[in-house]
């Protein structure tokens, strides 16, 4: 089955690309690497959840940032290189906002790593790190970045 | 010296490694870069320690994870590629769990950088990223990933 | 204009690189990429500042910092494969140590972004990941590290 095929039949619908948080550039290719720059949980333009996994933000709601953090990954590379020339996705880096005594930042991460999957199937599968950090820009909860390779 | 012989003259025997904490792979390879997925000092099938260092977890205990983090990590290389096709290790990102005031982060992942060195000679010389982090995935005082390039 | 030009005209001489803290390289090139270590605010043998944005440094000194960053970036790129070699910047890496509440990390590192596009022009164009930390290596208000391609 055809990428587009996937996201449509996940009810997905590719949103406009949230602008980068900075001077710095979404994506670029490097060969055939495609580096992301770190993406935020953006949803028709503001965030959406702030502040830290799970004492803020529950790990349910987390788990739709990651995977919001995906959608809009997918958006971004739709409209830079084509996600037809998706070869794979070689790593995601999760990053999590996470409160003291949290050790679960895995569970929130495997929201965007099945998505991918369900997007990309075998292609998509991925290294990954994930990370609990104390904060992030504009208090998101999460931050992921990724590296893909062209066919 | 081969990598095989300089590992049994250091007196390790490469375990099974470690199971991914989620749904992602843990090694993957583009072009020919080798993506390790970010690994944490299990041995026997349990971490080694956890919690921050070092008011939880002292330096030399942190150290010797920071190497068996390593340990696993040609384990799964030796698994998934071998060992023999390694040309050299290019970025080890060193994230610690680090209680307030601890800003030693080189001296723990000092140990996995020898033991690169060790094992693999110059082609084992690498850049290295050094990060102290509240909390890690399960507790663990570190993780560690790997980019390395095949021969 | 030339890149040696840019950095003329922009008022910098480049510093003997930093020595790397610890057992790893400053710079490794594998392929057409240039992966640097992470790269602390030394200027003159020492940090330009110590401790938390902005509980104990300021957000005008870390910006500064993240400048310097970049310029010992510069001067290691110079010393080991020329700045003319250099056909862009791929990836910049920027963990800044935060104070609890601080969620600006993207204007700090816009120093840095800013530089290597004054320097480099388009080709300098970058992707980017801000992460905020609770500490880095020896106090260092905030860590830069870099991917560049050889052109």
């Amino acid at each position: 089955m055809d990428v587009y095929q996937r996201i449509e039949e996940l009810g997905i619908s590719l949103p406009e690309p949230p602008a980068p948080v900075g001077t710095y550039v979404p994506l670029k290719v490097s060969g055939r690497l495609v580096f992301l720059s770190g993406i935020l949980p953006f949803k028709d333009g503001d965030l959406m959840a702030r502040g830290k996994v799970p004492a803020e933000v529950g790990v349910d709601t987390a788990r739709q940032c990651a995977r919001q953090c995906i959608i809009n990954a997918l958006a971004l590379v739709e409209r830079e290189v084509g996600l037809r020339s998706v070869g794979g996705i070689v790593r995601l880096n999760g990053y999590v906002a996470s409160s003291e005594g949290f050790f679960n930042q895995p569970e929130v991460l495997n929201a965007a790593s099945e998505l991918l999957f369900q997007v990309f199937g075998e292609r998509g599968r991925h290294t990954r790190v994930a990370i609990g950090v104390p904060l992030l820009p504009l208090n998101a909860p999460l931050e992921i970045d990724l590296i893909c390779e062209l066919i």
